[in-house]
């Protein structure tokens, strides 16, 4: 229930930089939703920058894309760290690189209570379906064989669920009679390229607040 | 597996009403997706007639609208009758009235075998959420509450479950900021109105077959 307009730490005085938000991305794949979303930051359209592309597989090719960038990364795996431990040190990362904002870009495990509460109301992830249809795994492909006519995706705040967040933004996505899973894939995913944006631009720049568990934009 | 093209009975020889196929509306409240559908006929939207109006609400405020309309109405009340009986009887009037096909349009009550395995895969139903999210009993009132920024509408196929049957269409309507669950309920029933034409229409007029779960049109 608390009131939010919160575009994250400012750097002081004038310049392109200033007011804008600081975030990291998560990712353990390709990270087609990072690039967008860095593409959206350098346009612009979204009043943030990222700081820190962190990975939990150090061959993410994720990674190379953003050092391409020339944003920092880190990769921190699991293996023989654990959960907790590799959870603490993700924590401690991204609060050296200043970032008070988390994105998911295809980070494919389910985020512990250490990364979660470091950052309440603060984490973003961004699911291919129209939750809470089609939680979980290969959601374009549950929603396909279920046979909608409607998909879509999601972009939601994160909690301790899996994809059971507060809903910040949705896009619609028609499935069309000479679909594949593979063709709806990439129609849902030219909209998340464009919801994760908008998402952020909401949150960034309107006062917000979580009432139960809708995002309510005043 | 099977295909279908099929527009249901045809009356023989040339005239307005050739070659539409007979359809029998069930409802228990005011109907108002009978009157869409109704108007929708008369447009020649739909290439069908509705022949007969049923409930099991003997004053289920749809069944004057459609007396107002010159429509055949019949209430079969399920008490003193049971769920087995009542739907057998129900049947008859069907088959009696020359349909076949049966639209439900605010029917509360889920139906059991004796009335699906009468008309497979030529049963209807429409529901306010896009499923297979909040199925069951005001599903408007649980969009809202799960914060949803997009919600719709959905007509299926009936089978032996509750509201799970293969989708014929779906719609997707915004929720927006400054909605109540009523009004977001209205601009859904809106599209309600479209969607049941669309899906009958499109039933009635292009080959389709049901794979798996996914109504497949050619």
């Amino acid at each position: 229930m608390r009131p939010h307009s919160d575009p994250g730490p400012r750097t002081p005085g004038p310049g392109p930089r200033s007011g804008r938000a600081k975030i990291a991305v998560l990712l353990s794949g390709r990270g087609s939703n990072f690039v967008a979303l860095a593409e959206a930051c350098a346009r612009g359209e979204v009043p943030a920058e990222i700081v820190l592309v962190l990975s939990d597989k150090p061959d993410a090719p994720g990674l190379e894309r953003a050092r391409e960038r020339g944003i920092p990364t880190r990769a921190i795996p699991r293996k023989g760290l654990g959960r907790e431990e590799q959870e603490r040190q993700m924590v401690a990362a991204i609060r050296e690189a200043g970032a008070s904002w988390v994105c998911l870009a295809g980070y494919m495990r389910i985020l512990g209570p250490e990364l979660v509460s470091a950052f309440p109301e603060r984490i973003l992830n961004i699911h291919p379906a129209l939750l809470p249809a089609f939680p979980g795994l290969e959601a374009q492909h549950q929603a396909f064989e279920y046979g909608v006519k409607v998909s879509g995706c999601t972009v939601h705040l994160v909690d301790a669920g899996c994809d059971t967040g507060p809903i910040v933004v949705q896009r619609a996505v028609p499935v069309l009679d000479d679909d594949t899973p593979e063709t709806l894939a990439a129609r849902i995913l030219e909209q998340e390229h464009r919801a994760y944006a908008e998402a952020l631009r909401l949150l960034l720049t309107r006062p917000w607040r979580v009432e139960g568990r809708r995002v309510v934009f005043s």
